[in-house]
């Protein structure tokens, strides 16, 4: 079967593979001074919003992502109060982490203003939180933000960036993982959106030893899918200045009070294993 | 980004979304009495079969499929020794099922003998356990195969099928699973691959209402990433005739003497958990 101009497709070049959704209209289209940000409309996936070409979400399945950026580590921090989104720019990672009561401020860095904006319009779930007194959007850099940050003044750091290309290659270093271990508190963890079991697992070992280089006493990778993301089968790994990150508030988390599609407590610890290839390459 | 001819295209016409592997080129194709079969090399992911257009295996992330499929429901039996794979003409699944000491008779019930020939020839990892004196291949209907056998003769039924339409239609049905029910032994249990629990949560609930107007006591669906299915995310559902099918010998996984790249006791338990919103659409 060949694909005519109704679809829009994003190609993985080093893997061979393309994912393509059937497009009803272009709702959007703009180059911001960091990204060509699309909005479509999809036929089955409800909006996609799409950068530099990359698929970033959809309505149909950002949910399993969000949710999984944010729960596993909230509740693997005994109290986060004080928690930083670097990217996430469509604003459906500050709305998971400010279900958390315990969650004083949530500051959202995303460098590219434009992507909240635009989410503002096409994706109003996303940003149904923004107005919460206990979310920061701020537009700027997030490493920046990280280095001027007081030293053991945050609890948890989301790393919700593009692929580790372009403006985003930064967040993927051991230097900027370094400045994450000086800003976090003792308790602290940070989680980073770590691409494909399938795909990267390479980047993956990377993400793990650059996270210990920079002194993380452990770290662990957890796994969802994620249909709009290349081999439909995605991961973030965390990494803790002490404790172990097998451990969470287990209790907390069955009780929890707000609704989640896709995260629970037993999703949780089921997420934490990885099949052989994987564990065994990663050491986990 | 469009696509070129080096391309090959899957389209999920009910879901707007379609897979493309990219190809350097074909090196089989025919039609069979019951089927298109084409074998394609690709770029990145080995050889890729596909069956009337729909991708079937690549030497890729096959595993992943087969040893879910397998692993789960010979490890919930408490001794499988007669095993009956519906389908699975690739091969690949009977050489998981021959990994288990357990089994005396591993029956590969093909209607299409084709698919077996042309995976000798393209796919010779996954025969290679066909000259087992244990394993018995048949190109017949696999319906009519469990219509004649013996009441209560079988230990494992393994469903391998393709999608719910055209020929494997019937394998979805009560009535299917009726036949099997009698054919199966009082620990008997069935497996069925039940495709994606994003795009095809109505079909996962008519399987385990099949499955139960059949008479099996209990059912479960595990979930697992497969990369060239729809969505990227697939699953299997298992239904016994007694007994609990949470339970299975996990001290006989854990201390399994073959070795899996994918499966193992750790992540026969992690794919049992289903995330909230698909746990709650089949009461699981």
């Amino acid at each position: 079967m060949s694909l005519d101009k109704s679809w829009y497709s994003e190609i993985y070049p080093d893997h061979g593979a393309a994912l393509s959704l059937k497009i009803k209209r272009k709702l959007h289209e703009e180059q911001s001074p960091f990204q060509k940000i699309e909005i479509f409309e999809t036929t089955n996936c409800g909006n996609l919003m799409s950068l530099d070409g990359c698929f970033m979400v959809t309505d149909l399945d950002n949910f399993i992502y969000h949710e999984m950026m944010t729960h596993p580590v909230l509740f693997a921090h005994p109290n986060p109060k004080r928690v930083i989104v670097i990217g996430g720019g469509d604003c459906g990672t500050l709305r998971e982490v400010l279900k958390h009561k315990t969650v004083e401020e949530a500051f959202q860095v995303e460098i590219d203003e434009r992507v909240t904006r635009v989410a503002e319009q096409y994706f109003p779930e996303l940003v149904a939180s923004n107005n919460d007194p206990r979310a920061k959007l701020l537009f700027i850099d997030g490493i920046q933000f990280i280095k001027d940050a007081a030293p053991g003044s945050i609890d948890v750091i989301i790393v919700d960036s593009t692929d580790p290309v372009g403006p985003a290659k930064g967040l993927f270093s051991q230097s900027f993982f370094e400045t994450c271990y000086r800003a976090l508190g003792k308790d602290g963890i940070i989680v980073q959106q770590s691409e494909s079991p399938l795909f990267h697992l390479e980047l993956l070992k990377e993400v793990h030893g650059a996270m210990r280089g920079a002194h993380f006493s452990s770290t662990l990778t957890l796994g969802f899918p994620q249909f709009i993301y290349p081999s439909g089968w995605w991961s973030c790994t965390m990494a803790s200045k002490q404790g172990n990150l097998r451990q969470f508030r287990e209790q907390a988390a069955a009780n929890k009070t707000f609704d989640t599609r896709y995260y629970s407590a037993e999703i949780h610890k089921a997420a934490m294993v990885l099949p052989p290839f994987a564990a065994k390459a990663l050491g986990q």
